[in-house]
């Protein structure tokens, strides 16, 4: 059987894991954030979620949408739209043989910038700190793609 | 050339391959759902989707939302929600080198967790059905989070 | 420390990594769509976000939706279902071993498709341009998954 581990001994793939990980746990905290305020704010998308707060017309009040929990929502779909390019595109720039400190610098940043992105967004906090934590995640997955893609680009 | 085919020799990786492919294939039924009800119930987001069904103001009554439609789309974004996540976690887990068992257990309740978590979605199943099925899928990717960091953090 | 570079000696990784960093970068031009035509058309989701563009109530009267924007972020909401997709089971195939022209013929279709299903989807172009679009990527990720699970299943 092979052994997988020596990929864990090479630095930038542990690197990439543990920043990989800690932004995914970042973004699953999101679902949690919007289930809390679902249940504290009483506020449900679906019939079925209301039963237990009233019966027939007194559940069906909770059906509606609420500033708070569209915010967390949006800044969750925003999460999504940016890891996924920067998890894609890490993953291969980690595998292409990167410089260590290079690297780790670029996933600091994003997480960073990501974390940043989060507290902007749910606080609020004025424009544009949210445009520039976004900026900064969105322009770190473009210098690690063009670094991946300067070195291996095979069409 | 290297081979690769060597990976695909570890049992982790190649029950992580099958268990993620089979829960991406799960997910890509959703957009075929949206699309099947979409067109039965006549029910469209853009004006070109309609034409098809009549012409001018006939056409654009077709511009409309439905239960049934949002409600496949709500399950859709919670995989993505969901999958995404473990997917990520998932593949550096598996390269981590966990014990077969243990890794093809958390791999096999999340799969079970997210399709009972869609068939209380749709069908839909009163809660906490759909909350426990989300609850168990969040734990395991969480469980194998923590199995990762505390094997490889490096930051 | 290991050589991960051995891994990109190998061309059907190669072509993986060049293709997936073009339809991520694809993906994200998205992100740049939506806030360019936000700024332009004055058309924001956040209170925070317009206040450069007045005060009070002013300010508010650009919270609001625009059909330009909405067909933007169903596209990009779109990239995002099929594109994970094509991810996850697109890595786990090119781990796999395939012919490295079947592969790439795989990855050239779908980057053609998702490019044509974004065309289409903002011009916007008459069905069924669209609809095609979606199917052929579809059919690229569907094809991986079945060569992956033929040849590796273990549940």
């Amino acid at each position: 059987m092979v052994d997988l581990t020596q990929l864990m001994e090479n630095e930038v793939f542990m690197a990439f894991a543990s920043y990989a990980a800690i932004i995914l746990l970042k973004m699953m905290f999101m679902s949690s954030a919007t289930a809390f305020y679902r249940m504290t704010r009483k506020v449900f998308a679906n019939p079925e979620d209301c039963t237990g707060f009233g019966k027939g017309e007194i559940a069906k009040k909770y059906l509606r949408t609420d500033d708070r929990v569209e915010r967390i929502r949006r800044a969750h779909l925003n999460d999504i739209e940016n890891i996924v390019p920067f998890l894609g595109i890490g993953i291969l720039y980690t595998l292409s043989g990167p410089d260590v400190s290079t690297a780790v610098t670029h996933f600091r940043i994003f997480l960073g910038a990501r974390i940043y992105h989060t507290i902007a967004y749910l606080t609020p906090l004025p424009q544009p700190n949210r445009a520039l934590a976004f900026l900064v995640g969105y322009g770190v997955t473009l210098s690690m793609a063009y670094r991946l893609l300067k070195k291996i680009l095979y069409l």
